[in-house]
């Protein structure tokens, strides 16, 4: 096991009808005025806007909104907000959404407390210092923002999606009634199962030695995942799946699954360089396709570890030998994927051959490899690229 | 699922020589005046009291101690230390210990915000409003203090053992080597392995639907001791077990195993009887024998969730049918307490039925009876400790 720290500080209100407690929660905490921050028009159709709004207004909380902000986040808008929030003296950021909105409200706390453009902080060059608290309702099951201290803008100048990671973003508070997910569309809950399994997949498969305890609480969410995508997706009211992945999605990147492992999330920034570039593609959906492929392409190297998934996880026989249980268990993870409508080839993104070579540039930047369990170069980032063909 | 809040704000500093930060870390934070709480000689023994002392004078931290903090801590040196700590005008309470040292921290961090005698707290007359911040150094893997909201003192004056809970007492911060532990006894690693299991055994046999996520992380979390465990005792100086142990005893006690399921922590409140009333008994042998009898007493009206222990923690064959699994997981997991050398017989503690009456009513208090998953009246409690005779 690694040394490491840990700290997951946010305070999670949890269940039915609990956003609105919003306004009493918020005067609680002592804060005087903030930045309603939202996405596009759901949470006004179905009455969410309106019932957060009346319970600010009831306990006489004063605030400002900005809207509009996209799947794959942009830094346009953030940088709007941060005027916004800056004008306007805001001492909270309420991020109402998932984890685009959630991104675009912790880019905007750091923006707030700077001079200096966001989008420096999403390219590395600078750290933050300082931030506004961030609390979150939450609408969506699936990054995990609402515990996590990451943050991922896209900036439409360049299609480069770019990320940060900063004790500092990690929410004050988060309200989650997983009721709020009942509306959220097949195909994108879907996208959100795979984005919570991918937190964990990315740190169980970690070539760090005597990870025990994260490796086997890892397998347990998992597991619990597993079974509440089959029952959301063949009934998106079924309040208890809906409750497990909506818990799923916040401990899957709070760290938790990965304590005292080295972590890579190198499927990840493959997968940025696919929906940076092709901004119609949902993350999930790009992961889905992704890491099966990556999977294929480095088992061989790292069996013990891909067949212990494979048996604990996938179910697969004990009695199959581990190499090829290594491999079972991989493809019973794509037939899942695809059993939740996810697409598990780049072809049904309509992504082909022709932007390979581009997406493993801008995958490397100015680095010779990619780091991972195996560092990957030009070629062999293209070779996966070609498994997920 | 039930509604519920989740809040886990310790920051962990995890790993080898991690305690040696300790004065650039409470420098950080921007503390003046700590006090330094520790229990017996063992700290001075090991070394690591000059270390820590070291280490705050290298950073011109200022601090006043008080050590003797006994196993079963008692109410009489809380005041002690509330008095010095008033005097000394201290902004952190530093315990360098396990469970008893951090549990006297958190009283004495009460304490020093009020004018109330402490136990009024531990009796539930009055609930804390404010709390010096808790820094740890853990020492003992085994009552998860360093992370969880609980706090349990014992009076001498009546033998009462009684604990209360609050938010405001979870630790700032916890420094957490797992070499501090390679000397701590068999015995006491032993019982603190039963503590580590219990609170998420108390927490997993909930009469609560739908909490799978909890579950199943529940299991991976007992799976990771049972082994870790066996490997501790065969080798002390085990790093990766003793690691296992450390997190393991964090992560059971924080809420974790338990998120969405009602709590009744039944065998704990008989237990705070037994080693109440006979101070000699340390917690986590009248655990080991307390739990077993217990759950003999009321597993046929909860088999599906016995038998599901029985399977997935305790590997007992899916052959076997539902009502045979959940004994034999049961048995196993006596058998397993004895395989660390505990305790599994109240007689082993030198307890018999003379005393079952009392421990009995004292249990019950002014109550009919003592809640859990089957409330149990006294003629139930009495029972349980004749299985446990």
């Amino acid at each position: 096991m690694l040394n490491f720290d840990f700290y997951s500080p946010t305070k999670i209100f949890f269940g039915r009808e609990r956003e609105n407690e919003i306004g009493p929660i918020i005067k609680q905490y002592g804060f005087k005025k903030i930045l309603l921050h939202y996405g596009q028009t759901s949470i006004k159709k179905t009455g969410l806007y309106d019932r957060i709004v009346a319970s600010l207004k009831e306990q006489e909380i004063s605030f400002v909104e900005l809207g509009g902000v996209e799947p794959n986040p942009k830094v346009d808008l953030v940088r709007k907000a941060i005027q916004l929030a800056k004008a306007e003296q805001v001492d909270l950021i309420l991020a109402v959404g998932g984890g685009s909105v959630i991104d675009s409200g912790k880019a905007t706390a750091v923006g707030a407390c700077t001079e200096e453009d966001i989008w420096r902080f999403s390219m590395h060059e600078l750290s933050p210092q300082k931030a506004l608290p961030v609390g979150v309702i939450l609408t969506i099951s699936a990054a995990g923002s609402e515990l996590s201290n990451s943050c991922v803008l896209t900036n439409s100048e360049n299609w480069l999606k770019r990320g940060f990671n900063s004790d500092l973003i990690r929410p004050l508070f988060a309200i989650m009634n997983p009721e709020l997910t009942f509306t959220v569309s097949k195909y994108q809950t879907g996208c959100g199962i795979v984005d919570i399994m991918m937190h964990t997949l990315e740190r169980y498969f970690t070539d760090s030695k005597d990870v025990e305890l994260s490796s086997y609480l890892a397998e347990g969410l998992l597991k619990a995942v597993i079974e509440a995508g089959k029952k959301t997706i063949e009934n998106p009211h079924d309040y208890e799946a809906r409750a497990t992945l909506m818990l799923a999605s916040s401990f899957s990147h709070n760290g938790l699954t990965g304590l005292g492992g080295k972590l890579y999330f190198t499927v990840h920034r493959l997968e940025h360089e696919v929906s940076g570039m092709f901004d119609r593609v949902a993350h999930g959906a790009g992961l889905a396709v992704l890491f099966p492929a990556w999977a294929k392409y480095v088992y061989k190297q790292f069996i013990g570890r891909f067949a212990r998934f494979a048996y604990q996880v996938m179910d697969v026989s004990k009695d199959i030998k581990a190499e090829d249980a290594a491999l079972e268990g991989i493809i019973r993870l794509e037939k899942y994927f695809q059993s939740l409508g996810m697409p598990v080839r780049l072809k049904e993104l309509d992504i082909d051959e022709t932007s390979f070579e581009q997406m493993a540039e801008k995958a490397l930047g100015k680095n010779e490899t990619l780091n991972g369990i195996i560092p990957l170069n030009k070629k062999q980032i293209i070779e996966i690229f070609e498994i997920a063909k």
